[in-house]
């Protein structure tokens, strides 16, 4: 039809999905809010009062463009981290980071890779740039490095992603596993490395790696631990070369002031960040302890979530997932067998740990009540 | 170099340049902060007090992310502009949405044809995607919808750009020129018809276009006459097919919850509206008797900026806006000849009209006693 947008090639043949279907669009579908929001891995702990201040000053200047440097932001990240400004990039979240460096780095068929039932968003990205995604197993309910690299190796692939800690598993491998990972980058070859829960962990996750080493690129967040989701402010760490890279595709307008304002007093609480992470660890045992009383595997969690080993298969996990939305409780779940036997639940304050106590045992109750058929 | 990072072709033969270099980076440079902030075609007369209200309450719920389908600002644009929402994309300011819009036409040699001088952002994203621009200069101080069509014929463009009002002219073609000019759109090709600044129009600009013609999509913002800069929100109205095809490739989760309650609330706040048009009418008059009073020749302006003729050249030019500078008084001007003796000033409240007549003076003297050499 002359009338259909003449798209290129490439969009043409991409699929309609999105990545993630908002807890809002169900909201609406089932015609009420949810009463716990625990599906996101937002931070219900909420933002330091100081960045929500911050925000609240800068809403009356929201008639000035941000800073296109966010040079303030960097350079403040620069002072807390010990690390050249230059190796720094600020974007909207680390969805749209992870966005331009595929559209940087990725063209019709270059190889990436990544772990099966690791971040959609980024798959969604790699598809969107023609990219071919090459994807190695979990390994029981962790990220696989030595797979990772060896597949990289095999398929030359230009990018390699994996998070640590890992989402949707909440595990995490040591700081010195990463290091051994970078350490084995094929040449050519870029390690993302997504830290957005990295706060979050038990031990010592945070490999020693140098800002300058151009064989990875971190991403850090402010939506998390810092409790800003909704503000949309990520950043990357990486070799000065990658850094300018994203200058020649970045939106340079894009972020929000008000975003910003509130990133860089978030970043200045440490005593706000100390409490969250403290209330999370809380969060976690409430979590697993609502588990265990229900029959229900805690995983061990580095991060602001427990994954909940459900016992048996996709098909019964999301039947709990769907049951708990009746009943008000918003949670999600990993896409890929075998992690998709559990659930994923977000810690949140103890109001909505009440209720996913709760509705628990009664949404398994109703999921049983249909899978005996 | 094997530590090089392995971009594209592509991305490796983007230059490293940026669209616009912002205030905050030449105040850095200078040691001090503007005292006049006129060059971004910024509203000075500030959002409304309900949209820094609405921000300011949303910035407690900043822990949360943005509903991904905006679901409510497009059902209040759809609800404003009786237009079906499905329409409607949102974005994070126009900025974005022609960079998605780029992404779904223009592959590697793709034609789009532009004015020669239009916005630069544009071309930024073409150019990022590979696409070849074709340019047909303005007809005096308009951009020239016949010899667009022209050249969109003969080059076979899949995409053609046009602002009304014009950026950086300020000058508007009748919402009737616009209408013939959609009527010619050849087949296969989507005119762009960028409406930043369609507010601010002096006389009927707005053209009568269905929502569903599949020949255009129209770029609005709350950047300008909203006075919402910093906060990034704009808007397509397309048919749905293209609206849809936004949902391939767009960040789902890139809008800031913060600047979607400012939006809706500043869609409501029509008197708001109405007292920065009122504002920027005044404002356009003193600016003009400025550059009278000091032998410049104000142009005609539809926009919340006016564009002042210096008599001369481009270098002429761009040294008064480097002395304005010097001065504290932030201006832009056009990038391109012939459009390029003139400098940009962007409308605000008296104190900053002000501080520009008592530097205007100063400053072409500044560049008489270096000119005369």
């Amino acid at each position: 039809m002359s009338n259909d947008p003449r798209l290129t090639p490439l969009a043409a043949a991409l699929p309609a999905s999105v990545p993630f279907v908002g807890p809002e669009a169900q909201e609406r579908a089932r015609g009420a809010k949810f009463t716990a929001r625990l599906g996101a891995n937002e931070c219900g702990f909420g933002p330091s009062q100081l960045a929500i201040k911050a925000m609240q000053d800068a809403a009356c200047e929201a008639w000035m463009y941000a800073d296109p440097e966010s040079y303030d932001l960097r350079d403040a990240l620069a002072v807390a981290y010990d690390i050249p400004p230059d190796c720094i990039v600020i974007g909207e979240g680390i969805d749209a980071l992870l966005g331009n460096l595929v559209r940087l780095f990725v063209t019709s068929g270059d190889a990436v890779v990544t772990s099966a039932g690791a971040y959609p968003t980024f798959n969604y990205h790699v598809t969107g740039f023609g990219g071919t995604l090459h994807t190695v197993p979990y390994a029981g309910d962790q990220e696989d490095p030595v797979r990772l690299i060896a597949k990289a190796k095999d398929v030359g692939a230009k990018l390699i992603y994996i998070a640590n800690p890992d989402n949707p598993m909440g595990s995490a491998h040591s700081g010195q596993d990463i290091e051994r990972m970078v350490a084995a980058v094929p040449e050519g070859c870029l390690l993302i490395l997504d830290e957005a829960y990295i706060e979050f962990a038990t031990h010592s996750t945070v490999p020693a790696i140098s800002p300058l080493d151009p064989r990875v690129i971190r991403m850090r967040t402010f939506s998390k631990a810092y409790g800003l989701a909704g503000a949309r402010v990520g950043y990357a760490v990486c070799a000065p070369a990658v850094a300018s890279a994203f200058n020649k595709v970045r939106n340079h307008f894009g972020m929000s002031r008000v975003s910003l304002a509130g990133a860089l007093a978030a970043l200045a609480d440490s005593q706000h960040l100390a409490h969250v992470v403290e209330s999370v660890t809380k969060s976690r045992a409430r979590i697993a302890s609502i588990a265990l009383d229900n029959g229900l595997t805690p995983l061990p969690s580095d991060t602001n979530f427990v994954t909940i080993d459900c016992g048996r298969d996709g098909v019964y996990a999301r039947h709990i997932v769907e049951e708990l939305g009746k009943l008000g409780i918003f949670v999600r779940m990993p896409f890929v067998a075998p992690q998709n036997r559990c659930i994923r639940v977000s810690c949140g304050p103890e109001p909505e740990m009440s209720l996913f106590a709760q509705a628990l045992p009664q949404a398994l109750r109703g999921v049983q009540s249909y899978t005996k058929l």
